[in-house]
């Protein structure tokens, strides 16, 4: 953790410190729990009393704060923003320990760049090249002919299958599996014969996957996270699947084979999406609705429900529900 | 495995034996699949004729049962309670097999009790302390600053990040992740920019979490799981929800940001429940459930489906719409 | 990956080959996507046009098709399940490179045939058996007493705990838990103490478990997985759970303790399957369906919804709820 004064801190953010501007910050906590040391933000004026009575000696505010006795204030059009910049300010990610652990079992045809660290136990198959200061900690597993570009983390325990590529400043968080193969049988002869799965994953830029998350890898030819797109925690992104770039998906949810998803559009937990559904770009799913096969989820009004409909359509459904089951003696 | 006559259980158990005490215990199986040297039980009066058909050679039964020819019986007055006790005496857990593995990479500033068990490929980062007779297993990875209980087992890939603090006697299952990351992002500049999550986790004693399962570092502050609280596989704690004491909860259920349970609250497998929602003190939510953002669950009626609704309206409802749909000719 | 020519492959296939059965082929692709050497396939009249429009050099096609000029073509009456075989023979699986990598953790008391691969970083525990070409990858984790069959292959990570039985031909994914503990508690003294879960898992031949997923042993006696079953990504089976042969299970699916499955069902994704259910052989679940406690489910129509119901009165319903919500003014 860094220890610097809210003025240096508000210099490096470009924006200005009103009150006592010599005050250390040291760490970051919320309004309630913060400590003088400790800096804090007002989101909007509606905390701006919560604000004053904060025991945080600085606060990154919107205009029209009046800070406490003795608060130092940072000033910002998007505090919320700002305050997430000061936060990797006061809490620098680790600086990778450039070199190979010699307990690392990594191939000698792989290319890992000098300023990479590869933690112990980590295991680099045949030709895979490793970028500029990426990360790969403890336990993960590259297979073969694998690309991950540079200023990645690879977390510990993370896997990342033969041919797989990912792109530059991404994060793969412990436990998910990147190009597992995809779920892909024939029924013939009284049993499923296994279809093999001999396509592969392609990830752009700054995106990050969370732990325990799954990317199949496709039947034929890619499965592919477009850059700058986010999963959380256990999704499930199948064989062939498409995802648009700058998209956010909710921990938990599932796609089915060959869903395309288009360019910022925001998925809840827990969604199903059935086989080559298309879910455009800038649309809203929310959370737990299911999307059936096929079907085509648009822009302009997030969907819900099971089968996934218009939000209002749905809620107007509930709503009827709920009348007819009252008027017929329900409870 | 341990072998002991009937009488020498039930001493260990504090419980009378009636019957041929002699009998040899050794192993334990559910009635129909005894054999005359495994111990079962009889959990109430309508599973009387059961035990007396099955072969188990010593039965733990309620007061009143009238055993077979040649059965040893261990009266109880919670003879579920008592069996899963003396399942505990019949296969004991492995003691720690205290010391380092030499192919475990402990950090030298990490503090391991003598007597506590350290696997092969297990991780050990800085600043770390591992308390008495905790097992470490194969591949697990413990990041800096942590903090394990005495009489824990960390099981085989296991991943605990940096500065998470788990509590005494807890059991992590396998490939679960504590300490990853919250989900956190602020849309700027037409791309998602993380928000760095500087919290951690606390977890209390006697916790179990299941294999797969995630609980994420809170953004700020902590997030947090009580004493004595279970989750069972692939569960998803999302940043800085706090659980109580004694919460059960079921496999593949998600907690969105924020959220709060209250002690021996009871939710079910595959729950969904949205930002910052309450589910109150000895509340209890159906399997498949949803909550919404910031909805409170509150004691006394179950609730169940989405969104969760106390039980008998939701199922007044689903009758409502059943009678509806046979009356206008639907199936 | 391969190189041969399309008459080579068809005989292969035990087909015969028309046209430039002397072309070369050299990877596979979907129609759209393929280039000159590689191998594509029209699977119904309905992609004719579509086979006469690629650019693939090689076609596996049903009766009937006329080929573009150039195209050499391999006739079949099951184009899907034929290509599918060319799969495996254009990019074959790696052979095991037979073997104990000297970073592998292997109990002296386990038997690891001498044709097995036994990667970096795995662990095998005492009186564990693995059998012929059995690949276990880089950092996998195998108990004591486990028996692995023949020609399998377990992925980067898996686990596998002590005592379960694993057929032959089997492919664990990367990440998968197989054996963990059942989630079983006795509430007893104001907590919840644990039921020590003293079965095991029996898996049969040819079963392929997906990345991430979970197979809990069971509380006393044996959870199993029938011959030729097939689990996808993040899927949870509860202790003591008996699942048939040939059995299809999509990802994200949960079956709470004691659930039954027979032969050649089919079970969607994110279904949830309460305790003791028993979905009868071939009976087949839509992806999402929520099956109560104890419920049968049986072959004939599919089911679908929460609570689970025939596919037809399901849909009628919904259909019922929107014709009532639009008649009273709802959207």
């Amino acid at each position: 953790m860094i220890r610097l004064t809210a003025g240096e801190l508000a210099a490096k953010l470009g924006l200005n410190c009103c009150g006592p501007s010599e005050r250390v910050v040291c760490g970051a906590a919320a309004l309630v729990d913060a400590a003088s040391e400790q800096l804090s933000f007002v989101g909007s004026a509606k905390y701006f009393d919560a604000g004053r009575a904060s025991k945080a000696g600085t606060v990154v505010v919107p205009p029209g704060y009046e800070p406490a006795e003795g608060q130092a204030v940072i000033e910002s059009p998007q505090p919320r923003a700002h305050f997430a910049v000061a936060l990797g300010i006061l809490y620098p990610q680790a600086a990778p320990a450039a070199g190979i652990h010699p307990a690392a079992f990594v191939d000698p045809t792989a290319v890992v760049d000098c300023t990479a660290e590869i933690g112990p136990g980590v295991r680099i198959g045949p030709d895979s090249r490793i970028g500029a200061r990426t990360r790969i900690l403890h336990g993960a597993s590259i297979g073969a002919e694998v690309v991950v570009g540079a200023d990645g983390c690879i977390h510990p325990l993370a896997v990342i299958h033969d041919r797989v590529s990912i792109g530059a400043r991404c994060v793969l968080h412990s436990g998910c599996v990147i190009g597992a193969d995809g779920f892909g049988f024939e029924f013939s002869g009284g049993r499923f014969q296994k279809v093999p799965q001999v396509g592969t994953v392609e990830i752009g830029d700054d995106v990050e996957i969370g732990a325990n998350s799954c990317v199949d890898r496709a039947a034929l030819g890619v499965t592919v996270i477009g850059t700058g797109t986010k999963l959380d925690n256990m999704v499930h992104i199948a064989h062939n699947c498409r995802i648009g770039k700058h998209v956010v998906i909710a921990a938990q949810t599932g796609l089915a084979g060959g869903v395309t998803i288009g360019d910022y559009a925001v998925v809840g937990g827990q969604v199903g999406v059935g086989d080559k559904a298309r879910i455009e770009s800038r649309a809203v799913v929310g959370s737990g609705a299911g999307i059936l096969t096929s079907k085509i989820v648009r822009a302009g009004e997030p969907v819900w429900g099971t089968p996934a409909r218009p939000l209002r359509q749905h809620l107007a459904q509930l709503a009827t529900l709920a009348r007819l089951s009252k008027r017929k003696g329900g409870a």
